[in-house]
């Protein structure tokens, strides 16, 4: 006895019909504009001296003031876990606007696609909407399950969105939204018990708006499985190769990441003012 | 008993007294202009999502008005084919000077040279020159077979010309070679039964003179092998990975072909207009 499994109509771009009836439908903008001149710097730069690339132990630092010494660019640490950084401008933009679109885009696949329209596919909360939740209450312990191309190659990825406090930060200092967020969350490969690394973003105030400060952790140490005993070390060296992105991969993640915050940050102010009441 | 293998002198660049005699020589000029702005930022986006990317028998919508979603990228289809696409501005140019140039540079090493300085070694057809025949006629059904650089390695590769329809294309609407050509080959690795893939330049008329566009498809379902039964089974499945070229050598390819034919469209108006009576 067989039973079907329900598929899931995936689909890069949008089809006709698809943004009927939404109230972002004037957002869908599938132009990408050209890569920022300090992400074109790190991708020719390539990776970075090891001892230049900072742990994940070293993340709640971005709350010092000031810049860190790579704000854009990727590199391989010796400990095995590839890292980057990218820092995008984001104009007119707040950062309690950003910890609305984390809670706000992955209700509705359309909105994630808004995000990354050449890149995007699908994204899909793991538990119902908490009822009233705003701000970071509303992503905060949840997962989103996300389909997205990272280069050429579609990629199933779960983004268990965590408190800041769980990776060292300082909540204290992040106690007003309108002046600083941090976006921490762990990131899986959908299907395999394997936790491939880590994702930060800082959002912070700076004249005439705010900037974004990326930083991944992927594979090496983090590439982890949640498995126990012996079945768990042997999968998890296992799972460090299967997890553990090239250089090639982090690049495109560089490249994604840069487009995508960008592209955020050209249509969030006008969004978030039209739409903020929208749930 | 040994027989010495007649040996061809194959030099990148040109020797003294090469071009002693020839009526194009002035029109060699090693210096090489820097990238165009969108390969540029075509090499730094690096591989796209491969439903970016088009399928051979989607080549024939290159006749369609207006641009396609991709005009300069690379990545890897589903189907293991490496695609990439790249625009060359053509001022002064028209479609059939370009058809005149495939039909005559193959004629002689020193003319393929003129087109890439750094890369070009070698090009002879493999067979006599057709007399008299003009425009498409004087490629199209023939083999050229040329050694050229692409990166650091020199390739040996035979350029089958096809005509148009053998891809799907309206031959019809390319009746008029002033407004559109387009220029189809089969590409293969010299020495081995193995087609490598495709290649198609589409040359239409723009305002100010013309604009290539310029496709390849790379490996995958492409890397055929020519032979019969069994044996052709195996080899297909070497020569599937012997001619499937990595990202690394299609970023090679995007580059050799933005700058040959940025550099071909340099100096094409001027040499049609001196020399395309002589034969």
């Amino acid at each position: 006895m067989s039973h079907p499994i329900p598929s899931r109509s995936l689909h890069l771009g949008m089809q006709e019909g698809e943004l009927r009836d939404k109230p972002y439908a004037t957002f869908w903008n599938p132009r990408i504009a050209p890569l920022v001149e300090h992400a074109r710097e790190a991708l020719l730069w390539g990776p970075l001296a090891a001892p230049l690339l900072p742990g994940l132990d070293e993340a709640p630092r971005l709350l010092d003031a000031g810049d860190h010494e790579v704000e854009n660019g990727h590199g391989v640490r010796d400990d095995g876990a590839l890292f980057l950084a990218v820092r995008t401008a984001m104009p007119d933009v707040s950062p309690a606007m950003v910890d609305w679109w984390f809670g706000w885009h992955g209700q509705e696949p359309q909105r994630y696609k808004l995000w990354h329209p050449r890149a995007h596919v699908h994204a899909c909360w793991g538990d119902a909407d908490p009822p009233g939740a705003k701000g970071r209450a509303r992503y905060v312990g949840r997962v989103s399950f996300v389909d997205e191309y990272i280069g050429s190659r579609l990629q199933q990825v779960t983004i268990r969105f965590v408190r800041p406090a769980e990776l060292g930060f300082d909540e204290a200092a992040l106690a007003d939204p309108a002046q600083a967020t941090v976006v921490c969350a762990r990131i899986g490969l959908l299907g395999l018990p394997v936790e491939a690394g880590w994702l930060v973003h800082h959002v912070r105030r700076v004249p005439g708006g705010a900037e974004m400060r990326s930083r991944f952790w992927l594979g090496g140490p983090h590439g982890v499985v949640r498995a126990p005993g012996f079945v768990g070390a042997v999968a998890s060296r296992f799972a460090r190769r299967v997890a553990s992105p090239s250089l090639e991969e982090a690049r495109a993640l560089l490249v994604h990441c840069s487009q995508e915050m960008s592209h955020l940050a050209s249509f969030l102010p006008k969004l978030y003012a039209e739409l903020h009441e929208v749930p």
